[in-house]
């Protein structure tokens, strides 16, 4: 009778593990029966990048709230929106972001068609490296500098040329792909979510065509829940061939109150959960935080950790924190310390 | 150990149901398991709204092929994304569409607080139901109707004029709720796809914040994958509320060659399905079958039933279908006819 007894439950233990493994890939798993959840939570924790502390406790119980029916947290799951930021909030955006690194290659690439650039700001401070004067030619300068090298040509030439700077480039001090310098602890979080029946998105000031060569793999989010700042574009026929053409001219700019819009356009939902890291993402947190029926969660990653891999706030160029690190107390935005909270930063670390 | 072997088997059983229950709510149910979709079929028609003849055939045939990986057919279920317009494709939009009868009414009730609009055109055709005067006002005029009609508000008080005028306002011919009158086929044939692994989404000239007040209760397709034409929004704070400003200014024109660039900023994948039923969808459907690696349809619903509904194409006002059904033969489009493809048109006929 044991040795059946035990039978039984390996069959019992080889469906359950059937189960969990078929159903990984789902969105909703378990998001309409609570149990489900709070069984496979008893098992594995979805979060082993994040210490076991109060920050950690405030997110799964967040979650936890809005899945429960019971709750006055609760939420539908078919309304569970969360938002993410990018630069920052999902990978590394210090020294520089990434698209700006794209985009300076990319009119070195183009000087040797140019050679006007040579005498003509702000391109000659890109080719001569000159900070100083690339700075000085401000918005405008950066401006053009982005349509320069993401206008102008076919969508899929920008997609075959951001790809492959995507898959080339390495970072000046990890001396890894960008790829690679995505938060692990992230990563959980929007698995996660997603098991819970959140529906992610991702939120980002940076171009949703760059961001698309790479969110897929990386985070496993699909293109179309991909939202950011996008150019003109012009449907046509070229020699009889069906051809979207990016033009040199700004559509829209999904950065600081530019995001709500973004996700009113794009979402058409007000999200339940927005994770940012600077002022950019103030709009998106506010917007998030002050909605109404069931939780609501904004969190801001600090980074504070020069160790592993860069402390900046207040005083930084790229993903200045000022105003929303003035506003999150009084607003109950979380605050994620990356040296406290995270045990490990990168995937592959 | 006859019992034994019986719990052993109704421990197994027990597991594989609500291993099958758990996943029932995944989009990609089977996707990658031809069999079990083949099985599926056996036992039950997916689209019994459409006659069994080569219509039905040719797309069962297609959705059959892009998933059956040993086909040169095949497409990858990430990459399997249909697209659909609404107005005649999803639902009626004789004799006029339902958003145009949304604005035609709603400056009819703003008028109280306009008394100079008696005198003003196009708002003095409208109120005095002057047909001639209002197609004299051309474009400019409708743009005018439109902007009176779905800016100057909030965002959260737009969907609720918007949301309450579909509740109640009946079609004049059918004296039914405009949500009564979708087609019955095409949300069979929305599921057929999502349970094959597609992603559907809507992609119409109307504006997408009118659409998203019906489309997941009607068709079940979420806010996120609504894609159509927007008005300028601003994000701003209101007595210190956050708020989103409907703005008189078109930002986006989702209709003809807006279509497919509206599909690359939204979704950000080409489709290898769409159904359009204008020459409002000629690009959309050109944009989707030109695309390479798989099977492409693009598919026509043309309206020639005028004893169920309505029949109409090439000197129709509305949902002209002239250029689009030239195109179809040498394009190798699927013509879908109303009157003989399907045996049922509205849901609750």
């Amino acid at each position: 009778m044991t040795s059946s007894r035990n039978a039984v439950w390996a069959f019992g233990l080889a469906f359950a593990v059937l189960f969990v493994l078929s159903c990984a890939g789902s969105q909703n798993l378990g998001a309409d029966e609570p149990n489900a959840g709070a069984r496979a939570e008893a098992f594995v924790d979805p979060l082993p990048s994040w210490n076991d502390n109060a920050t950690k406790a405030r997110i799964v119980d967040f979650v936890r709230a809005v899945r429960d029916p019971d709750d006055p947290a609760f939420v539908e799951p078919s309304r569970r929106i969360a938002t993410f930021d990018n630069d920052g909030t999902l990978w590394v955006e210090q020294p520089m972001y990434a698209e700006m690194a794209f985009a300076l290659h990319r009119v070195k690439e183009l000087a040797k068609v140019h050679p006007e650039w040579k005498t003509q700001q702000p391109f000659k401070a890109v080719i001569e490296g000159d900070k100083d004067a690339l700075l000085a030619s401000g918005h405008r300068g950066l401006a053009e500098i982005i349509m320069a090298s993401h206008s102008g040509m076919s969508a899929r030439l920008f997609d075959t040329i951001a790809t492959e700077w995507v898959r080339d480039a390495r970072h000046p001090k990890f001396e890894q792909p960008y790829t690679e310098l995505v938060y692990q602890p992230q990563i959980e979080l929007l698995r996660y979510l997603e098991a819970n029946g959140f529906k992610t998105f991702i939120v980002s000031g940076g171009s949703v065509e760059f961001m698309r060569t790479f969110t897929e793999q990386v985070y496993a989010i699909p293109p179309e829940r991909v939202v950011g700042s996008s150019i003109e574009t012009r449907y046509e026929l070229q020699g009889g061939k069906p051809t979207l053409l990016r033009l040199p001219e700004v559509a829209f700019v999904d950065d600081k109150a530019g995001k709500p819009v973004g996700i009113y356009k794009h979402i058409g939902q007000r999200p339940i959960l927005a994770f940012g890291n600077s002022d950019g993402d103030f709009e998106m947190l506010q917007w998030t935080t002050t909605g109404s029926g069931g939780a609501r969660l904004g969190v801001i990653l600090h980074h504070d950790d020069a160790e592993r891999e860069y402390a900046y706030d207040r005083e930084s160029r790229v993903g200045k924190l000022d105003r929303a690190l003035d506003a999150a107390a009084q607003s109950g935005w979380l605050i994620v310390s990356m040296k406290n909270d995270w045990n490990t930063v990168f995937a592959e670390e």
